[in-house]
């Protein structure tokens, strides 16, 4: 048998319960030997935008060949469809309910089945914990090699979400949004998503292990909403503390902090709230 | 050699020091190639009750011949006994303080041993960090196919918690009490307790991977103290937002619950207040 | 090939967000058969030098050979080194800020080089995440067998805290400082850290797994700056509920505490603040 593939956690079951020990509980008596790491259970409660957002963070850390368990549910025991989404590098488990949607965005060749085989199930089923009966059990065969095709029959559309807002209203400036406010009161913004990327503008930003990195020549600088404009620097140690600054973050995409601050506090910011980087005039 | 044992720990350590590190750190060395997974450590300190609740809820997922290291201990360093529990699936390491009680409810054949060869223990002992020096060595030298027998002296009698109340005072009706109220204020009750079974009243809760589940056809009501009645559905999902609803949980246990609310905070529940399940009149 | 190292983990992260979980993911994929453990990833935000306490406290029970990747790390992007520390029993991967200095206080014989070859890093490196870009891969590389001299140039002098404040003003008294309050409010000290025992004191603090237990037959009592005299006991369990005690905790250190209380509340501690342990009059 070959080595197994190792599988991620990602939930919004917290760590307070034993929900997340009986996910693993159940993976340990199927796939032994797998490399088992959490990428977080911290997302909060039904969250599944924050959680496309955090897989879509990590999607190029993660090994190719793995497992990813995602399960931010609100919808269990409803009529969403418990899948497992094949992609040429990951093997993704979850309910179709746009969790995988952001992960998925650069993605092609991807083929998905519903969990439905009882051999790779916990039977039955219970109503309201399909992480430990459905998808812990399917992610852990799915590592010790079983096809996905074996766990049930294809599924065509996949529910999306819409994607983070983010153009090119004129060649020197982007257009996007505030999408995720980190426990440091950083803002990570829509600037920077590689699909949406304004070649115009001259800015590339970076993308983890993937392309080079080339900070323009050019300089940059951003406003939030009716704002203040933001210098554009390499990282928080390049402005005074309590200054302003935006820089293409570890994600590659634009984000807003005040150094030693909140970037959240001082510019009263909120998720979905418009962003624009410019060429400084 | 065989393979290395699953290790599952749970203890009240929490994650903020490392002590469960330690634990870990302890178990690396003797048993590297066991697969190590936590079940929670954010058990309130010193509750060996809600301890032993946890250890109920996750028995059914773990793997057959999984050893569990349970360390909530607020007698750490005084005379309670340093124990090993081999029953007929698991291997259970922990102080005999009633935290296993729960989960060996329904187990036959049992054999306990004092953890005493100080060959598996790390020497010297300190006093107050037995997860360390005691369990987590214990654990993992089982892990590697060590004998529990060799750890130490049989030990007789083990402490037990006494059971939570159940009772059928008439053919219609079964009364239990509030056993545990979870993150979301969904209250978890007694009723549905394998052992006490109230098969009278045709009511076969789901007990996860060992039997079929049967939904009665009769419909059914819960009261919560002198509450209101609170009808029956198979999920949350199945009442309106803000409405009362119970449903026998993934545990098999009825739970009492709020759809996108809090039932503790809406019924001002409490641990131990009696609950009870009639058909509907 | 030899079995891989097991590779510990101790960050200021958190676990709110998939930092911790993109470390993991990059160890999966370099060394997926390697151990991998958290030591703790609570370190409060930059806190380098409780970092340095906690690795200080648990690494007697790091299984000889493991790997310790350490990130608390506020001068990430700027000028601190990133390295790896080889001593006779481990290899410790973090920046060179002072994270591995109270560890390293007792160890001779080490060498350290800088973690420079792009081989062993993942390109392009972030400027705010060094711990997956940097340190994660050389961990994780290091674990598979990659020599410590291959991740780049040797360094000299590393970066030291300085040793908290431990002395014997006269034979029948050592003074210290307090130098962590656990979340129980218990205050741990630096009487008794090795390096600095007072054998004219006759005390001989307990090193867990190094050395014998030898609770001296005269009696000693603790103070607090200028607070009440505490007595010295075996654990808390030696005296009643709601009084001051002080004994040799697990980590060897005494320790002060209030039996089912806070001594940092009772007594006002704050880090740094002196302590002294004399030969009771």
């Amino acid at each position: 048998m070959s080595k197994p593939r190792p599988i991620a956690l990602l939930t919004d079951f917290g760590l307070q319960d034993t929900y997340v020990g009986a996910m693993k509980a159940v993976i340990a008596g199927i796939a032994p030997q797998a490399p088992v790491f959490d990428l977080t259970h911290a997302i909060p409660q039904g969250d599944i935008r924050r959680g496309a957002f955090e897989l879509w963070r990590v999607r190029l850390a993660l090994p190719s060949g793995s497992v990813v368990v995602g399960v931010v549910d609100p919808g269990v025991g409803t009529q969403r469809t418990p899948i497992v989404i094949a992609t040429p590098e990951l093997l993704l488990v979850g309910p179709d309910n746009g969790l995988f949607s952001y992960l998925l965005a650069d993605v092609g060749g991807i083929q998905a089945y519903a969990l439905e085989n009882p051999a790779y199930r916990l039977e039955p089923v219970s109503t309201t914990f399909h992480g430990r009966d459905i998808f812990a059990p399917a992610g852990a065969h799915l590592a010790t090699g079983v096809p996905p095709d074996a766990l049930g029959p294809a599924v065509g559309d996949l529910l999306r979400l819409p994607w983070p807002h983010l153009d090119s209203p004129d060649a020197s400036t982007l257009a996007g949004e505030v999408i995720h406010i980190d426990r440091f009161g950083n803002l990570v913004t829509s600037i920077g998503l590689l699909k949406h990327r304004a070649e115009g503008l001259a800015l590339t930003p970076w993308i983890p292990g993937r392309e080079g990195r080339s900070l323009p020549g050019t300089r940059f600088e951003a406003r939030l909403g009716s704002g203040p404009t933001i210098p554009m620097g390499r990282t928080f140690g390049d402005v005074s503390r309590g200054e302003l600054v935006c820089y293409v973050g570890s994600d590659g995409l634009l984000e807003i902090a005040v150094r030693d601050g909140s970037a959240a506090e001082r510019l009263g910011a909120a998720n979905g709230q418009p962003v624009w980087l410019a060429q400084k005039g």
